[in-house]
């Protein structure tokens, strides 16, 4: 389950708990359990927004996943609150972009991610986003000064 | 992530949302899926009651599950909160169980479960509950009368 | 991927592989990844039969999990191949049910399952089994005599 | 489970079957599991070299996966077999890279993909490749005249 913090009103996280099922046998969360929090985090972030990505599939569409790009930057362990912000970078009418990033409580990153999306229909053929969707998308779209890549990048230097 | 409702303090219950990865090509909850929110709802049960299985596994014991049963009743589709309601029902040194009954939120059970659980240490070995977890797991074995396995027999019976 | 034992014609096995995605801290195979086994078993020993549970589903229907039971009895871990024995058990025009017996490469059993099944729609209804499969899985329901119940029960309690 | 291709020994791939697990909602094959078919695809890389993966597992070691990077071409749909040609890209004592592409049987690609691993020791500290390890991956470390990135990066673009 995931968990929208109101507190954060311009920059919300979700939230989820690391599963018992997710480990691995190095004893930390398994690098491919990340993907799954990011699509839920997606998910919560649109429904912060009013956008219900459910209705969009009712509707036939996808945002099918062209990219997904993850650096990992510490463990995530059993039971950790794993908090995980997420923008929306880029945005087509046949393209979207989102950004992460995955922190616990302590403030240490874990990881951070991109993923690129492609609207699809039920086919899996490439489809231009519906105007209403388009329109909402656009105005959620993060302001390049606000959150520059280049500040993520600086971290990311940082935490190496 | 799981959120535990303070409002039913005597038969708390789990949420979790059900995640897109979740899903399957028949367009509802994968059956497998459900494994990790049993699994889920087992330790926020604990956490509720003020037990740790963070610290049980760092430890270095952990239940490992002996037997897991789950009859399913109904759909769960993507976005839908599934309370899980879970309870203790048996426990001895070497042995524990668990039930469980998954519910949409409009009341509809989705699917009932049973789990049962042998304490062992980091090589596997079944050992003995260390007194203070039996002790307080003990306090919290759900009265037969209160829950009945009747009455959930009953309900499977009406459910088909 | 599966392989089926051609040396093994009436009771053919699918083998897994155990993925490191598969384990969890515990060190070993995640007791929920089994179910995706248990699955895989099912469509091979279909595949070995003639019938293709892709065309199944191509045709909007579905075998739909109405229960898993599982009881595990031994670790598998990481890199290990686990042999799946399958064979269905009951067949009735909206019932099916199979039962699994899986094995470490030296014979130890490290579970037994058995899952239950209702054809469904594409609306998640149920319904009757088109007559072609049902006649086709007919004729390989075990006999009781060949693989009686008792068996597995007395190899159940032995493994005690 | 896995199998390598034999007829293929300068460029040996590992099959996949997809699961039915492995599905969502959008009937294809969900994004994240082509994570856990990475992974596989490194093992029996390596396994076909001689070197076991399970073996440095054991020894207190792991190949921790420090970036992800996947980009989707085409659905992998359900029982369809995917082909998983991996290379070792990049070697030094703390650092590993390997470039993978994943196609159906008819040679379409649905996926490319990169991994960035160090190694690290059981307290997940990053360590130095063991000498053994080391001299043996670096025997087969790509000529990149043989698989020049430009190549790939050629196809990518055809892809689109």
């Amino acid at each position: 389950m995931t968990r929208t913090d109101p507190a954060a009103p311009e920059r919300p996280s979700t939230t989820v708990r690391v599963r018992f099922a997710e480990t691995d046998q190095m004893g930390v969360a398994h690098h491919g359990s990340y993907v799954a929090w990011l699509e839920a985090a997606r998910v919560e972030w649109m429904r912060h927004r009013g956008l219900s990505y459910r209705a969009f599939e009712e509707g036939g569409l996808s945002m099918a996943v062209a990219r997904l790009d993850l650096r990992y930057r510490a463990a995530a362990r059993f039971d950790d609150e794993v908090a995980i912000a997420c923008r929306l970078t880029a945005l087509k009418s046949r393209h979207a972009a989102f950004a992460y990033e995955l922190r616990l409580p302590d403030g240490r990153e874990v990881a951070s991610a991109v993923t690129e999306h492609v609207p699809t229909d039920r086919t899996g053929r490439a489809v231009r986003l519906p105007a209403g969707w388009r329109d909402a998308l656009a105005s959620f779209l993060q302001d390049e000064a606000a959150y520059p890549r280049d500040r993520i990048g600086a971290r990311r230097a940082a935490a190496r």
